[in-house]
């Protein structure tokens, strides 16, 4: 058996797609992740929202992360119900039903040389 | 109704505004940011100090966080009472009258590659 | 006498060996690290534990540090009972007998020029 | 009168001089740097002590930082009792007899086009 570690809510306040990239896809390509650990031994419900400078909140997307298992979920592939613009100012909070560890991490590679950040999330509970 | 997150002080230790940029503006312009979210449904009113290493603080600075929104608050932007002067060692308290959650960034383009950073702000509260 | 600083258990979501490295060996080689550090006055042993997106949990890895010791542990050079895999998506989960204090770091030289990123580690006891 | 704010007590777990630059100095050099904030109205007497891999601790290294100020102390600066050779991993722990928050951060250019770093220092008390 696996304990569960972690919150059940997580924020991160920073959020940016960079609009383009160079280098060889999928590894080079400027992304933006939460990666979500789920230590447990049941799966994870994830519900993310989406927080703009200048609409209404977008989302609720809903991502799972099975037990004792990582994702990387890049949030340039979220999709359903909208995907999140380029070059776009955004903040996400991400909550679920077990406890999880969220990090944000950015690979951006507008220019020929890579850049790259990261920072735990802010556990909100 | 969007329940409030986060705390009402943060601290952000370390400041910097490089004094060269290289690529397009604005999103290349070497920057220094505060990503703030505000997940209430009250206008979060923020009020900036900024320390420096040889003279009395500056400020205050005022900023407004919409309901639901975030703010990516450039510190270059800042004007009123006086701007931050570049290539300074500088950092920065932020009080807000709800909770939000601050994050701290900079983008470097001195030299033709960029650079990032990024960290959670230091919850003081 | 020297006083054990920091916790039991500390978690990494982010985790990611880059495939490629330019640059001198070994300072330049891309390297994920996990700095450990050990304030107090008996040896830490530490379990180190890897998930991944796909598959069942790898390790225990062990791992000492000496008292008034850091190690800056490179998963790179994990081997019993199997190394980690590169250019794969994982997560870490370190815990000791004694309080230790975790930060994680990368040096990604896939191109020419490196690029870094860091955080601390989430203390989750 | 202004509030201190913070704690006593910081670890940065992750420590290296890198032992080249390139590009103008000082701003360029390769360092590594604790951001120190005092916002109370006290000055702040802070002692730090550098950990090694492979010998017993450093210091006790004294720095002060005036009332309502901020020092970006400069690892690569400390040399009383002894410099922190460059090319070699330590991590360290700063006491203050105020409060006092702490931010870690890196500037690497041994390469042409620089790399950054930063993360919150962990608080210990």
């Amino acid at each position: 058996m696996s304990e569960p570690i972690g919150r059940h809510r997580w924020v991160i306040a920073e959020g940016y797609i960079p609009p383009q990239s160079t280098g060889p896809a999928p590894q080079l390509v400027s992304h933006e992740t939460a990666c979500i650990l789920n230590t447990g031994d049941e799966k994870a419900h994830v519900v993310v929202t989406i927080y703009y400078s200048n609409r209404e909140p977008g989302g609720p997307y809903r991502v799972e992360v099975p037990p004792r298992r990582t994702l990387h979920l890049r949030f340039n592939d979220l999709s359903d119900p909208e995907p999140i613009a380029t070059d776009t100012d955004y903040a996400s909070v991400l909550e679920s039903d077990v406890p999880i560890v969220v990090q944000h991490s950015r690979l951006d590679s507008r220019q020929a040389e890579l850049a790259l950040l990261t920072t735990m999330a802010f556990p909100a509970d």
